[in-house]
């Protein structure tokens, strides 16, 4: 049996790996355009704060590991151009040319891509996105070598603040702006005030409603150009968003879902049984709404990736799917967040009520306590939990985690509310955070 | 409608405001035998470990505040020496000596006892238990006016584990000394392990296989005799164990559970309906075997006291029951566990496998990461998860938390290995550690 794969990264080279465990004879190719696999791409911000530190620190194993130790055929600099599911064949293209090869068992795992605004200069020297592990080479390389002092980022989302703090941190004037007013127009106001305190604590300026509009080169460094306002700056981020790289499945007919996310049943199968897709290009269902959704997380990558190398072994599958949980951390905050926002279980025909409070992360009057601020969302007709944000210097990032295995299980705030959490002084109060906002919750069911 | 409680610690303090909160006419009046009521006694350890904080910095909320801002009448130095259930009346013993007063509703709080080992001179100066806010001040100021430089610590639970630090970081020399052969009985030995090498690292002696003997002073401090050896030492702590505080349920022929605590319903009602018994004197169901057991912690205290207000106040009342989640702070080391372990597995009746792995508390090649030990025990038969026990520097505390949140829906392993949860390079790796082995012991079910 021959299995193809599209695309090197967490999900794709997963899927090799264990493809290729589960059946040691299977032919395994991976294609992959850049010259980089299997590398910790969530690791490049903090990599950047660090000058001393290779950005290839970053690779978890190299393409000839695969190759030599695992007896997969990885092959580096090649990009799929097409894919013909129906003729179980795809098209290449490398340096020679293009070729094609044959399969039985296809993956798609071609990632997501920055979104670029299409404005003029965007191309420009010193514009930057984040994504594929030469993005984070090419940046720390200009910033050292150019000794730069001052970065323009847009957007606002994960890895915009996680690129600010970088940039703060190697001593760069920092500047964020987008176009719409909010920070994290997911988030509870409360607690989205908390994080844009401690940005502006650090030193990044916030610019909102401001559309950028153009990029020129000004001698020194670059102009931008917004709506009502120009910047001058040595470099900018594009960090706006991404999409997934779905081009290949949507060329071959294949089903797209939310987002242009390549559809995918429990099994990892897009609308061709003989095709998977898995990792940042695919979509998934919600555990609280059941519904598809787009949520691109390296977590799910891993998983997805693993699924498939199991099901095409004729192993048993069957995803339950996402529950939304993610944490970032911004300066010395922990952002955390798991399920649906108020807004979100709004708009997903839910009725649902919030929650917030604040709490600590240490026991009554035991030293270096912070606070934690918890908001938790719950419908008022089921009782069920919906979703639970959380920002604080310490105690968040894990804590998220027993509300996103209560929302795998339909939990309601009743239940919740009794959960046996752990206690002792210097982790907590006697009532974590997550239980006394599910206490204050239930009185408004 | 009149209401007694005896006890004004966790339980009963939390009883008696949720009561007159919920019933603003109730009278509500707190027997304390002792002269504080609302601290926080597991704080006593880290409080110990500051000579410039007063132990009186852990009351939470001090007599007069409940008195004159809540209305409870809290009565200080006044011990219950008798129920009497049928005839609605205690027995009370205070300076002036012994009166009557009848109830409506009663709540017994009395909490648990160190125990203390039947041997010649224990009552000895210099011996100590750490219990009440007075041992802990007893300790404290023993420690400090007698510039003590050597203590004994007899027992390896939590509190001779917390106290082993405290009186570390305070320089004395510490020798921890235990009958039975193993450091933590109930953990994993791998886990076990690496708590004992922490201890020792922080020049913790351990002893094990000694029983005392007995205590007597040798003009210096105390002459500890053990079974086969002889210790010098400034200061014994007591730390072999509690036992709940149930003679006066006993005496008054209500029924027992195990361990002799207060056998309650899940309406925290003993065999006699207005008669409630909660808090650390009071048993319990556990989630995961459906049956009665003795785990005294904090949490359960709170949160039984306030099932017992809510109840009397004529709300519905259905506690869950206990996962024995707990947590523990050894030196640099953060020590979790929820559920069973294998052992108690074997013993509830159940087909146990276990699974341990080492982990890292930050992604690939994230800066300060250090070992996470994760060990999972699920039931052959039905796929279930019974327990899950974790070590670490850090990332352990609140990670505990999600695996004992599955528990009280009685998660299989496969369901579990399934969670979205949360990820960030500085975190956790992709795979939380409790994925990870959830992943790892699949391959034994």
């Amino acid at each position: 049996m021959r299995f193809l794969i599209v695309g090197g990264d967490a999900a794709g080279m997963s899927a090799a790996s264990r493809a290729k465990r589960n059946i040691p004879g299977l032919d395994v190719t991976v294609f992959e355009r850049t010259q980089d696999v299997s590398y910790s791409a969530c690791g490049m911000p903090y990599n950047l704060q660090d000058p001393k530190r290779s950005m290839d620190d970053l690779v978890v194993r190299p393409a000839h590991v695969f190759r030599e130790k695992q007896g997969i055929d990885v092959r580096l600099g090649h990009e799929v151009v097409r894919i013909d599911p129906q003729g179980h064949k795809v098209f290449v293209r490398d340096q020679g040319g293009e070729y094609e090869e044959g399969f039985d068992k296809l993956l798609i795992a071609t990632g997501a891509s920055p979104i670029i605004p299409n404005v003029e200069g965007i191309r420009q020297r010193g514009v930057f996105v984040l994504k594929s592990l030469g993005d984070g080479r090419r940046i720390k390389e200009f910033v050292l070598n150019n000794k730069s002092r001052a970065a323009v980022i847009l957007g606002m989302g994960y890895i915009a603040l996680e690129m600010a703090e970088a940039f703060r941190s190697l001593g760069l004037k920092v500047t964020m702006v987008k176009p719409r007013p909010k920070l994290l127009p997911w988030m509870n106001q409360t607690l989205s005030d908390v994080v844009l305190g401690e940005l502006q604590g650090h030193g990044v300026e916030l610019i909102f409603g401001e559309d950028l509009k153009g990029v020129e080169e000004d001698g020194r460094g670059l102009l931008l150009k917004f709506s009502s306002m120009e910047i001058s700056c040595d470099l900018l981020l594009v960090a706006v968003g991404i999409r997934p790289n779905s081009e290949l499945a949507k060329d071959a007919a294949l089903e797209l879902g939310p987002s242009d996310a390549i559809s995918v049943n429990r099994q990892m199968q897009t609308s061709h049984p003989d095709v998977y897709a898995a990792g940042d290009c695919a979509d998934a269902y919600h555990v609280v709404t059941g519904k598809k959704v787009w949520i691109p997380l390296a977590l799910r990558a891993n998983r997805s990736g693993y699924a498939v190398a199991d099901h095409l072994s004729g192993k048993e599958v069957e995803l339950q799917g996402v529950a939304g949980t993610a944490v970032f951390k911004v300066f010395e905050l922990e952002v955390a967040r798991t399920g649906l926002s108020l807004e979100e279980a709004r708009r997903e025909g839910f009725d649902p009520v919030e929650e917030v409070i604040e709490s600590r992360s240490r026991a009554h009057a035991h030293p270096g306590a912070s606070t934690i601020y918890c908001e938790m969302v719950a419908d008022k007709r089921s009782g069920r939990i919906l979703g639970c944000q959380m920002v604080g210097k310490e105690g968040c990032a894990h804590r998220i985690n027993s509300v996103a295995v209560a929302l795998h299980k339909n939990m309601t705030v009743e239940e919740y509310s009794q959960a046996d959490l752990a206690y002792a002084p210097p982790f907590g109060p006697v009532w974590d955070p997550t239980l006394l906002v599910s206490n204050q919750l239930l009185r408004k069911l």
